[in-house]
């Protein structure tokens, strides 16, 4: 019998909800492919922090360290100013790990409503490789008053001015200011990452950015795509202005294959592409490491109107599981797990009220997991 | 008879064509209500930049700025590198007379299709401001190679390190990188903008950030924010993340009332309400100084591959051209032309191919004409 150990950190609203379900999934999966999970479980999340004062230690990160892959439910909690716990844990996270890829599936399963008309289950599926350790969430930013930010504005109109010869005045005397970069290597492998990926499906990759206004972050990141797009000549390639892809999610999402998209562009359309999916409740998304450790969530947050009431939809969180233990190598297992899920939504007696049903989030993961035993 | 003289910029692609019709409409619409346009004509664009060298001078700018609005096509060019056009010509034009609104409707008109499921026009009926003159378009960014990114990123892993209680290793050798800046001045005017559009409307107002990841910048958005609607109490409020607005204008978007949003977030955004409202060729937009020169311009681009054809749909302009009538006080021959759109369009007889039509371009913007002279 394979014995895993996999760190949880349910964390915050509906986050323990859901990862409980997941864990029953992933167990009821473990008796039938013949593997058993040890669950460690962490305590990271609002409630500690309000009692600790601690938001995730080096300690605890370097003890997550060694393991192949974490199970996260969610983070957030209205208590505490937005971004403190998102940046404090999940971020921090993403980036402690160097979990360069964020991996996420725009799938509508079969039986799953989508808000968007005639499309159906083989126009809606292609994978956004979000890259997620750079971009404008290296969290580099502040606030200037007068002195600096004469300084800081005399910059940019100055090199504003030398840009498109133009003399701009301006008297702002208070700013806010935030800064991305991207690098070489951090753009190049996880582009590479996507490009793998597209050669064992429908070997399409689009490239979304900015670039003909944000032209120096996502010129380079062109250029990029450009270099590495040269070492796989079986795959096709395009380019997509940010405000434009969200346009082709929406009429034309059978056009894509592999998106791969800077961090930021990529937190917006892939919510997009999870209502395009059928809703937040169905989307799952993997934070990967190929070489270190990995963590798998909901891409959905905390929720916290609905925590403790045993409703909302687990199945975001159980596909990430599925994800999280194909990354173990059990692939046959989690393959189980999807189609179990599939068979539950066409059965269309056990649903949550977000697809119009009005079972409770343990009654469909106890469903799921009946489903993965054959019973 | 009302005298105006309007200056032209009909641009690249199917910029010419399209500004035609919008032109040919307003002359309708001078004929019935007792005004005289006189159009004088601007050369900008791809050719001219191709052919002098010049984007847009400094003593053109100075000589638009005479008059209250300026009517654009669209700019932009595959023989040209992304970016130089538009920001040389377009973003410099939004930048020099400070047009600090972009005022984009997102307004389902009867007859139209949608890709969205279960709406009608009562659902889709609201209105984004968009800043324009700040934020991540403001130009200021670059590349640093190997001993200026050790600098720069020393203080980001610092900046990161000190934040998070992290330390975090890189080595990273080349980097893109690219600054966004809001001033208190510029992000309170465009609220404020929005609040009182809303008191006219139905008194909501949304905004736009991402204050949990962003935070420096758009932390500094949602206090200003805050500031603001405390000056209009009968107004309600409410925060969305960018990310998660994509899915209400899908799911929701009989919600919304007024949206504000940062510059970058406000690109994105009204592409996605676009489609929404029935696609770009739909979509008309104003940059406006309420105390300046304003300039009106459908929000798609330059389409190139459809230039010269008597293709495109010209509704998205001749709109753009109602917005600019009634910002000259032309209000009641504004009405009549956004009704006229709507009667060419429920008559389905000439339409483009994008409304599922084989009328030209011409076709479309003579029959608006006619339905404007009542003929
Ligand atoms: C909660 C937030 C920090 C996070 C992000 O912006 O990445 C979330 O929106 C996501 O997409 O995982
Ligand atoms: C062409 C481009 C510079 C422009 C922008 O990014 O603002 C366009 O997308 C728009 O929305 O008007």
């Amino acid at each position: 019998m394979t014995q895993y150990k996999i760190p949880l950190i349910p964390g915050d609203g509906i986050g323990p909800e859901i990862i409980a379900e997941g864990c029953k999934v992933i167990d009821a999966a473990g008796e039938k492919f013949g593997f058993d999970v040890e669950w460690v479980e962490y305590p990271h999340g609002a409630d500690h922090y309000l009692e600790t004062g601690e938001l995730i230690s080096e300690d605890s990160l370097a003890e997550l360290n060694n393991y192949p892959v974490i199970y996260l439910g969610s983070i957030g909690d209205p208590r505490i100013e937005p971004g403190v716990l998102e940046k404090g844990i999940l971020l921090a996270a993403r980036f402690y790990f160097d979990q360069y890829v964020n991996l996420r599936p725009i799938k509508l399963l079969e039986g799953v409503w989508t808000p968007i008309k005639d499309k159906t289950p083989a126009d809606i599926d292609f994978t956004v490789v979000r890259e997620n350790t750079e971009d404008f969430y290296i969290g580099i930013g502040g606030r200037a008053n007068k002195g600096v930010s004469k300084d800081l504005l005399e910059v940019s109109r100055s090199l504003y001015s030398a840009k498109f010869g133009l003399d701009i005045e301006t008297d702002s005397e208070e700013i806010g200011y935030q800064i991305g970069m991207i690098s070489k290597e951090g753009t190049q492998r996880v582009i590479r990452y996507a490009f793998d990926l597209a050669e064992n499906r429908k070997k399409h990759v689009s490239s979304v950015d900015k670039a003909n206004v944000l032209s120096d972050i996502y010129g380079f990141w062109r250029e990029e795509f450009t270099n590495v797009a040269s070492e796989h000549p079986g795959v096709t390639t395009d380019f997509n202005f940010v405000d434009a892809i969200t346009m082709w999610f929406v009429k034309n999402p059978e056009w894509f294959d592999v998106v791969v998209t800077p961090n930021m562009f990529g937190d917006i359309i892939t919510d997009l592409g999870a209502m395009v999916q059928g809703g937040l409740g169905l989307a799952p998304g993997g934070n990967i490491n190929p070489e270190g450790t990995s963590m798998f969530e909901p891409i959905h947050g905390s929720a916290p109107k609905y925590k403790g009431q045993n409703k909302v939809n687990p199945i975001a969180t159980i596909w990430a599981g599925a994800m999280m233990i194909e990354q173990l190598g059990e692939k046959e297992a989690a393959d189980v797990i999807v189609s179990a899920i599939e068979t539950n939504i066409l059965e269309a007696k056990i649903r949550t009220y977000d697809m119009n049903g009005s079972s409770g989030t343990s009654d469909v993961g106890d469903d799921i997991a009946r489903i993965v035993l054959g019973k």
